[in-house]
């Protein structure tokens, strides 16, 4: 095989670093997939993917990337002409948008609620349209918008979107297993997620449930695609416990040992710590004298967005910091691209990551010319208290 | 993790046995896919992709099932009422079928060339269809019907096809890499196939690639779908090396690897190989006096097919086959159920899981009171012959 640098530190909004012992479980031998054995992996993973997800609702892993699951919330819910609205403050909340654009077509029933990037979402806005709007048949959000480390109200969104016959549609691909989501409690009627954030598995499986509420729709809703008919999911599923084709059967092996982890630490206690690391990471920047993109009462805990000093490129700073330091940074997306950069700390990233991290990027700067220090002492000291 | 147990023998129509050093590429840790160095590993694993499909076409790796790459053949270039003929003479060409229901719609205009499913397809009926239908859009054939170990004369039914406008599509998910696939000389347009079948990498990642010609209609079809639209990951692949969302980076080491071991084998000795098993595996059947399904003009180099003798049933035979001897084989498929057996002789596949999974069978039938002597020195004949 080709010859791979596999040193870097991921410090990126995902994929994040992978434990050893779910790395290791993917070395052992592929199992058929019509086998009880495989049946029983794929039911055990999934009532611990419907843990995570705190639901009873029906729960299904797809082999393929986040996106192939929020293609399916859409595909599966939207016909030609419906309304839809999207809440759009980031990329991936546009990536909703344009999903929506190709199922139910570009016209006046697509409406967009959009925010300023660096903004969350407003629930008395979402409630307007709501009540302007009582024929919308899907509102879409992203919890966790990893473009720009943006969080959204969705506990308060779903609150507002119950009372309406809409279907609530969140992306929690960035924040499930991280930051707390309740999807029963939140009223969520389809949930999604990938495998490579916070739960820390590797790329390449997501995660998807649906509420009985979206069951009636999506049963009366045209088959829009053949690999992502959630329908054929379930009937595999319900008949049999598997798939209704061939799946990744190695990385189910990985999500099951991932999930392990995540269920013995402890949503809990995983929430604490993303909230703590969070907590340094922005007392830190902030001590540097960095600017922070997201508003205060919209910051991520799985990815802090910070706006970059006059005089810095992109391209040198985050070069610094991979080729001399071994630590890989985002960049910014879209029309954010050369202006702010990203540090993703979520799925197993500990205290050191955190503080090795911080001290690289006082350095870089430093090396650049920019004048950041105080960052770590900072960080330490959010680390010491009780929050 | 949930305790698992790995010691079977696969000799199932795939996934197939995955070689130690391919299972291995994947506990390393996980890169960052939008970096240089994914950029190359990429690259690498597409260009040795080519190399296999023997094409100079654009080819891309799609993280999902074999199934992901055959929606999109036909969601990329099919619209409503677009006229499709599907060969079907099992089940995978069914599928093809099905696929082209949702996307062309089930009208006149989607036409069946339907073959008993023991049996392969006839060029001359393609030919036939296609000078009474000169506006049909889009060709489909399964190379290798997994379901019924029959084989369809691909590169035949490619020089009929080619004098038409339509475009030729070929599922090649369990021949590539074993059986002669020739993408540009066979003049496929759009040639889909899967990791784990022949490349012997685990399941998850898929393969298609695009001629001139399929692209010229791609760019006159309307998007279908978000996730599986060709034309992002063309964009992205162009642009960038990347592909348009997070690939599982895990399984495109195992690539890498697999294809690394297929190419050094040789295409040439790896088609020798498994025509040799797979006449082998026929004797072997033979000579103990059992029915093959495949007529025998018809038979696969990939998996075999077997009737099953009047009283056996099959998951008492199949059962004795994976507990007492911890070899999985498969069953029938759809109306095949409970009538056939099928065994897979692909990928790693090697004399002695040959000789080894024949003689057990001969101690199941032995067991459930059918005489079956005989087929282990059948073939052991045509193993120790010249092909």
């Amino acid at each position: 095989m080709r010859k791979m640098d596999y040193t870097k530190l991921l410090m990126i909004p995902g994929p994040t670093m992978v434990p050893n012992t779910v790395l290791t479980s993917m070395a052992n031998p592929i199992i058929g997939h019509r086998t009880a054995d495989y049946g029983e992996l794929l039911e055990d993973t999934t009532e611990k993917m419907k843990k995570v997800f705190m639901t009873k609702n029906d729960t299904y892993l797809i082999t393929g990337s986040g996106t192939s699951v929020m293609d399916m919330a859409i595909s599966n819910t939207v016909d030609k002409g419906d309304k839809v609205l999207t809440i759009v403050n980031g990329n991936f909340g546009d990536r909703f948008y344009k999903i929506a654009k190709i199922y139910a077509g570009d016209g006046d029933n697509l409406i967009k609620l959009e925010n300023e990037w660096g903004d969350s979402a407003e629930p008395e806005k979402v409630k307007e349209i709501l009540e302007a709007h009582p024929d919308i048949k899907v509102v879409t959000v992203v919890h966790n918008e990893t473009s720009t480390g943006v969080k959204n109200p969705i506990e308060e969104i779903g609150n507002v979107v119950k009372d309406y016959d809409a279907l609530y549609i969140v992306d929690t691909v960035s924040s499930l297993g991280g930051d707390y989501v309740a999807v029963d409690k939140f009223n969520i009627d389809i949930c999604v997620t990938g495998s490579q954030k916070c739960i820390a598995a590797p790329p390449g499986m997501a995660a998807l449930c649906v509420s009985e509420k979206a069951w009636k729709v999506i049963n009366e809703t045209e088959t829009k695609s053949f690999y992502l008919d959630v329908k054929t999911y379930k009937k595999k599923y319900d008949d049999k416990k598997e798939t209704p084709f061939t799946p990744s059967v190695t990385l189910t092996y990985a999500m099951n040992e991932a999930l392990d982890i995540v269920l013995n630490e402890g949503l809990e206690n995983r929430y604490k710590r993303h909230e703590k690391l969070a907590k340094a990471t922005i007392a830190g920047f902030e001590a540097m004298g960095l600017e922070l993109f997201a508003k205060e009462r919209a910051r991520s805990v799985t990815v802090t967005s910070v706006k970059y000093p006059e005089g810095i490129v992109d391209k040198e700073f985050r070069g610094i910091m991979t080729n001399k330091y071994g630590i890989s940074l985002a960049g910014g997306q879209a029309h954010l691209g050369g202006k702010i950069f990203r540090m993703g700390h979520m799925g197993e990233a500990k205290e050191y990551h955190i503080l090795g991290t911080l001290a690289a990027i006082e350095m870089a700067f430093n090396e650049l010319g920019i004048d950041a220090t105080g960052g770590v002492d900072a960080a330490k000291k959010v680390l010491n208290s009780e929050i």
